[in-house]
């Protein structure tokens, strides 16, 4: 017997919220659970960092103009990509990539500035430190999740563009738009499986032993 | 009443993973519980991923030869972080970084080749592949705290030697080694905090109002 093991009923807790965590798109009205953000940003605190370099930074987005300009930006992004898919560049414009406008709250996550002398962990692997960050965001999707709050992961836009808006020092990066609040239900898979967007590859492809399959290959793309 | 919410039960486990989870570099002997790394995979698959790219593949080293060079490598790398830090040498030296050895099972993951011509939330931030397979790492992280298992993600490696190791595809990128197995004790905090290398921030470091203050520190090096 295990000693460190959790509960059965923990255990499933867990496994639960991994299966059902969603990234979201569309909101519903009403506000946050009290002391929720507070919370998240713990949890996010919590995550693993290389050489304990903790490089995630937080801005929560409380300004409804500065909300506005940042919607706008996304919207640009967006078509931006739309432009260059080889195909299916209306049915992508369709696709809902952010709910911006109709979040709760609305926080940028980003990469501290300074992040050069860090060399614990990251000699050979710089971007160790986007890893830590994605870390913590994880842990404030499941955390979210658990509390029947939607988050969604924004990635279109201009990383200097929201820097500027931000006043962000130089070396400083943006690399998430986080959109959290209520939610009308939960996809029941995600968003892009559900809206027949692309498949979900099966465990073989994703699981090999001892070496990469000759005969391997890349996740296709939908477009 | 949110229809969403999970049981307080089910949050606290959430909660409690989150908080307990530690990067482990010290491994006890004895086996993995039974489907534990079919579980881990089906968790890290859970994950989010930018436009469904599922980025991640999971390599598991069962060749006790090849977990030998894995090792050997990444101390020569450990050695050659050591070599450049500007103070410190001898005490990170001493510093456990990986429990390759000893864990009872290796896995390394990576980045899938062929990833260009994934550009659905990637045009301006390319590396939104690699937070997606952090998150996956993460989920496997939490699973395995909960069944009472230690992971530690080792990135003192030269990616490219790894690559070769594993017959990788030009494209491909290792960008964990993922050291799974029982424990004696989990940490009771970080182990870079419990042996006295760094410290935890204090949460207004790390989250703002709006924009970046003018006075936002980096987090220090500890070297």
């Amino acid at each position: 017997m295990n000693e460190h093991r959790y509960s059965e009923d923990e255990i499933a807790a867990v496994y639960r919220v991994i299966r059902e965590r969603r990234d979201m798109r569309h909101f519903a009205p009403g506000p946050l659970p009290a002391g929720l953000i507070e919370r998240l940003i713990d949890a996010a605190h919590h995550a693993p960092s290389v050489g304990l370099m903790q490089p995630w930074r937080f801005i929560r987005i409380t300004d409804s103009n500065l909300r506005g300009r940042i919607q706008t930006h996304v919207d640009d992004e967006r078509r931006a990509t739309a432009a260059i898919l080889p195909s299916r560049n209306d049915e992508f414009l369709k696709v809902k990539v952010e709910g911006i406008r109709d979040c709760a709250a609305l926080l940028v996550a980003a990469l501290m500035h300074g992040r050069e002398p860090h060399l614990f962990g990251r000699r050979t692997l710089p971007e160790m430190d986007l890893s830590s960050l994605a870390c913590a965001i994880q842990n404030m999707w499941l955390a979210a999740r658990a509390e029947g709050v939607g988050l969604g992961w924004v990635s279109f836009f201009d990383p200097n563009v929201i820097a500027q808006f931000l006043n962000m020092p130089v070396g400083a990066k943006p690399v998430a738009i986080l959109c959290l609040g209520p939610v009308a239900s939960f996809y029941p898979r995600p968003m892009l499986e559900e809206i027949g967007w692309g498949k979900r590859l099966p465990v073989s492809e994703i699981l090999f032993e001892n070496g990469w399959p000759e005969d391997a290959k890349p996740t296709p793309t939908a477009y």
